[in-house]
Parts: C-alpha cells; sequence; structure tokens
C-alpha cells in the first residue's frame, strides 16, 4: 500500500515544480513513486521535457510518471460497464455504445482519478504516489467522495429500497452495484456497524483517508496576505473531507515565523522559488515527506465523554455551522457539508451543546 | 438576455482582480453588472473588502455579485426536486430527507452555477454577468454540459427506451425529466431536427453557448513561456466546448507582439498587474468587452460542398484525433470529446477526409 501525497495550492507552475522535485527526491532515496498527474494542459509535459502519456513511464530510476486521463480512463471504464451489464442482465442493450464516443461530464474528471489512484496504489508496484490534480479545489472535492458517497448511500439506500422506484430498479440495481462496490443494498447490511463492511471499496476509501499514513497533504503558499488566506482556508477544508494537511510549504523564507504561528501545530519549511527545470534546490529544501508525525486527527469521537472533537482549523467560528435534520449530525464549512455516522451508543442522540476553540468543533451529547 | 463573460487563466488573485475591474468599468458605464463568484476561499471577499453572500448584493451603483455557494443552492434546488416528486409520484419518497444534509459530490458545483447562471440571466436584471469560478478547467467542463449532456440524452435515450430497466424506469422518468429539462423521451422527438425542439433548456443553452454576445471568454496570461502555453491550451479546450475566446489579456506590455502572433486573429491587450485593492490602472486598461468583433466560430458546417469546419487551435496536429463510432462524429483533443450531430444529409454518412490546417480540423464527407 503506498502513500498518496498531494500539494494543495495555487498557480500551476509551482504546485508541478514541487509535485516533481518531490518525486525525484523520494526516487532518489530508493522509494519507488509514480507520479499521476490529471492537470490539463502541457505544463508538466514541459516541465519534464518528456510527454507524460496514459501508461506509467519511467522518467528516472525508481520514478514513473502517468496522465490521468479522463477520455482514457471513461473508455477503459465503460468496457467494464459492458462487461458487467452483459453478465447480470439477460438483455444488455449498452453493447452498441462505444467508450470512444463518450463525452466527459463535469465530476468524472474526479471519479476517474480517484479509482486509477486506488488500481495504482493496490497493483502494490508504488511507495508513494504523488496526485498533481488540476486545482486544489478539484483535489478535496476528489478525496471528499469516499465520505460523501457513502453517506448518499447509506441514506438514500433504505429510502429506495422502500420506493416504487426502487422496487421497479432492484432487479438492476442489486447486482451491478454489488458488483462494483462490494455493496448490498439488504436492509440488514446498512444497518450493521460500519466495521462489519470492511469489503466496501468506499469504506476502504474512506479507511485509507482517515490514515496520514496513506493519503496526506502539504499546503504551498507564499508571503502574499491572499495566497495565505487561502491556504488557511484550504487547510480547513481538506480537514472538512478528512484529509489530513501534515505541513506547509512557504516560497519565502521571511514569513516562515508568521506562518508557524498561523498554521501552528504545522511545520513551516521554506523552499525556493522554482528556476525553470533545475530543480535541485527545490529538491533539498523539500521536508522528509515520509518522517512520522502526528498532525492533528480530522475528528475524534469520545464515546464515554460523549464528546465529538472535529478539527477545523482555517474557518471562523461563523463560517461553522451545526445542524441535525436527519439521523446524523452535519458539519457545514468552506461550502461542504460533513456526514457524521456516529458509534451506536450516541447514534440518534440530540446534541447537547457545541462550542468552537481553538480551532475545534466540540460538540456534546 | 445577458452577456456571460469569464476570465481564463492561472492563479487566483490575478483573474478575481481582472474579474472585479471588469465589473466595475462595465457598471461605470452604465451596464448592469453580476459578478457571480464560484471560488472557493476568501480571496474576492478580500479584494472587494466585503463579504460576497448567496443573494446579489450591491457593490457599487450597477455591480452587485453574489457567492455561487454549491450548499446553499443544492438545498434550493433540493426543495424543487422534492416538489416535483411530490407532483408526480404516487408515493413520494424524499420528503424526509433535508435540503441540509446533503453533501456536495464532484460535478455538483459546475451543473448547480451553470443552472444558477441561466436563472440570472433569464431573470433580466443584468445586462452583463462574469462569472468567476474556480479554475479556468472548472469553467470550461461546466460550459461543457449542454452540448455534453445532450448528447447523453440523444444517444442513451433510444437506448434506455427499449431496454429492460428503461421500461421498468420509465413511468418515472418520463414525467420528471419532461419536467425537469422539457425534453420529451417520447422515439418521435428524438428523430427530430434540434431545431424543433427549442424548448429543451440544454439546446438553449447550446444555443446561448454558440453566440459570442451571449457567452464569451478572454484569456488572461502572463510572459511566463508555461502560462503562455498553458493559455493556448485553454483556448483550444474553450473552442472544444463551443466557448468563444475573443481576446487575450497579458501582464506584460514587452511580449504583446509575440502573443498577438500565437494567438492570431484574436486581440492582444497589455494590462498592469494589479496592486492590491486599487484597480484604477487596471480597468483603464480593459478592452471593451461589449464591442462588435468577429472572433473564429467554433464550427462551421457547409452542407452544399459536404464540409464541416472545426476551429481548433492551441492543439497540434497529434493532438486532435476523429473517430466516427457511434451515428455522430467525434472529436477528440484537450481530454474532451465532441459528438457533432450533424444536419440531415450528412448524419450517418461516411467521412471521407480529414485535414488539420491553419488551426482548422477540416472533415469531408
Amino acid at each position: 500500500m503506498a502513500l498518496i501525497l498531494t500539494f494543495l495550492g495555487q498557480g500551476s507552475s509551482e504546485p508541478a515544480q514541487v509535485a516533481i522535485a518531490a518525486g525525484q527526491k523520494l526516487a532518489g532515496q530508493g522509494t519507488r513513486v509514480l507520479l499521476a498527474v490529471q492537470e490539463s494542459g502541457p505544463t508538466l509535459n514541459l516541465l519534464l521535457g518528456t510527454v507524460v502519456t496514459t501508461s506509467p513511464t519511467e522518467i528516472t530510476p525508481n520514478l514513473k510518471a502517468v496522465k490521468l486521463s479522463s477520455t482514457f480512463l471513461l473508455e477503459q471504464g465503460w468496457e467494464q460497464v459492458k462487461e458487467l451489464e452483459a453478465k447480470y442482465l439477460r438483455s444488455p442493450t449498452l453493447k452498441n455504445v462505444y467508450g470512444q464516443e463518450l463525452g466527459i461530464l463535469p465530476g468524472m474528471d474526479q471519479a476517474l482519478a480517484l479509482n486509477a489512484l486506488r488500481e495504482y496504489d493496490q497493483s502494490g508496484q508504488y511507495d508513494v504516489i504523488i496526485y498533481h490534480g488540476d486545482s486544489s479545489w478539484s483535489t478535496v472535492r476528489m478525496l471528499g467522495i469516499p465520505e460523501i458517497l457513502s453517506w448518499y448511500l447509506r441514506r438514500f439506500g433504505q429510502i429506495l429500497q422502500e420506493s416504487d422506484i426502487g422496487k421497479a430498479l432492484s432487479p438492476f440495481i442489486q447486482p451491478i452495484t454489488s458488483a462494483i462496490l462490494n455493496v448490498s443494498w439488504s436492509a440488514d447490511d446498512l444497518t450493521q456497524e460500519p466495521t462489519n463492511r470492511a469489503n466496501d471499496i468506499l469504506d476502504q476509501g474512506k479507511t485509507a483517508l482517515a490514515n496520514p499514513k496513506r493519503v496526506t497533504a502539504y499546503l504551498l503558499t507564499s508571503s502574499d496576505e491572499l495566497a495565505i488566506a487561502q491556504s488557511q482556508y484550504l487547510w480547513g477544508c481538506a480537514q472538512q473531507v478528512g484529509l489530513t494537511v501534515k505541513g506547509v510549504l512557504v516560497h519565502d523564507r521571511e514569513v516562515t515565523n508568521t506562518l508557524t504561528e498561523k498554521f501552528d501545530p504545522l511545520t513551516v519549511t521554506a523552499i525556493p522559488t522554482g528556476t525553470g527545470q533545475d530543480l535541485t534546490a527545490l529538491k533539498e529544501a523539500l521536508p522528509d515527506f515520509l518522517a512520522d508525525s502526528q498532525p492533528p486527527q480530522p475528528i475524534t469521537i469520545d464515546v464515554a465523554a460523549k464528546e465529538v472533537r472535529v478539527f477545523l482549523p482555517g474557518f471562523e467560528k461563523k463560517q461553522v455551522k451545526l445542524t441535525q435534520y436527519g439521523p446524523e449530525i452535519t458539519i457545514e464549512a468552506g461550502d461542504q457539508r460533513r456526514n457524521i455516522d456516529l458509534p451506536t451508543p450516541l447514534r440518534g442522540q440530540p446534541v447537547k451543546g457545541a462550542k468552537f476553540q481553538n480551532h475545534y468543533l466540540i460538540i456534546s451529547f
């Protein structure tokens, strides 16, 4: 199992340079690295001096690069969908639609990339996968898929099953979703503890995301006030999807002290601004991405104390909203909603109080 | 009907500054402007010195700003879905799910924003709507929705109708899709000419996008080689979704000549780099966005000559792929696929030849 590493920051060429330098540094230390590039446009090709293709190709010893092209991945995925349909439905109808025709709608990029990362991770061929996406916000939305999609499945699974539509669809949905997601739609499974559904592909994603040794992000900023404010906000957004941020990289040594305060308890590392293709100085300045560290966990649940602590840095109190409309508690911040599936003793209990203190939302039952 | 104007460029604060300056300039000329901000993070609030909310609020006379917040828009949309369900289905089941619980999956941002833009456009309250999205790529994907989604509907509509799933679903799908999209699923309508489906909301979107007086984009770049290459690529991607690019704004007067060559036939305008909140110089340098000009049309079809010309700047020949797997012709470039629904005399005809010349893909039948 690999560590998936990503850099959240503005601009195009700077995060790309940091991603490449990080890959070269780790590969030089004997780590098997895959640089997975989703960014549209020629930036990374120009920086690497080679065209990154849809198959992993060696750049330097131990460092491979691959282009996560949505048209290519959708074409591949479509073949699998057709096979599944032919296997499970008596009269398959998709055989006359070709993967080569399919256009890309918003959201497909992230779903396809996440699935590709999962497959590269499972291949066992890489120790570190560096993901370089189109934008930080798109990366955050992508890493939110397992958490949010599994909420939609648990919330709508039961409702759909009981509905007329669900009854009409069940002969089709059940075999296909169980084949794709390893999710069963029977009522029994839906009420079981999440730990019993370890096969669930989405739960595997959530588990990986919750472990900073499996998925981790670094913020990339400059001395510009706007860039710093944006990075603080991104820090909060990352925490909202359960993505652990391990440190801050800044292009200006002068501001490291200010940033250490603003991003406490993260480590702040000064890095030189890249100068074209020569990344030597940048490589040297980068921190040890594999070092053990204890960044704050996005969420901790203390059943005995009936307390849930959610780490939400980068937001002010008024930007965080706690509601309890449905069966779970919902935290709204940074144009995201996070529904927290509580363990049995707290599940369905009304919230008694909530306070926002030192970047933590503390909810008591 | 408003002009929807957007700026495609890297970084966060520079496109934001240009969007604000453009809004102020147009408003100062008596044009009613809405600045519709989807970008995550505090950048625009800091630049405007005020918090942009989910309702359009006046910033200066004639200039309003609104935040396109996905959580807010989804909540609103969900209420409409519940109303539709209650109206068309005998046993509605969604009433116990609240909009306030719903998380945001990738793709929702773009779908919700496009719908919001459509509604603000139809309100008749604005002459110009400036859209400031999260990233240029995300804007391109968003503006591709009408074209690509309508392809999925016409390609899968018939197939779904004939399938077992389609038969099981038809009592539910038909009333709801016709209510939402004004699309009828009957076989008759699907075979009619696109012009007869003028009510179709997606066709309205496609028509608007095809008209540079309704939707237009400017590229924003610097003298940096990587930024220029990225902008050329974005130019091609914009054309691939049918978005007309009208000009180039560059932060460096020295390179205007080079760029005029690289971006021929677009107009290149030099603009000063923003200095914090003082946008006076930037406002003065901006071009007249409402001036008449004849930028190249993304696609022209000459039925008599049996020729289709697709304007695809920014790509090299090897980056453009033409296929004809399905009933339409498919152009693949820039990690996008565009299916071209040809008029009757050319529909279903095999492609006889194709060449790539002066940024045009010329296809003959």
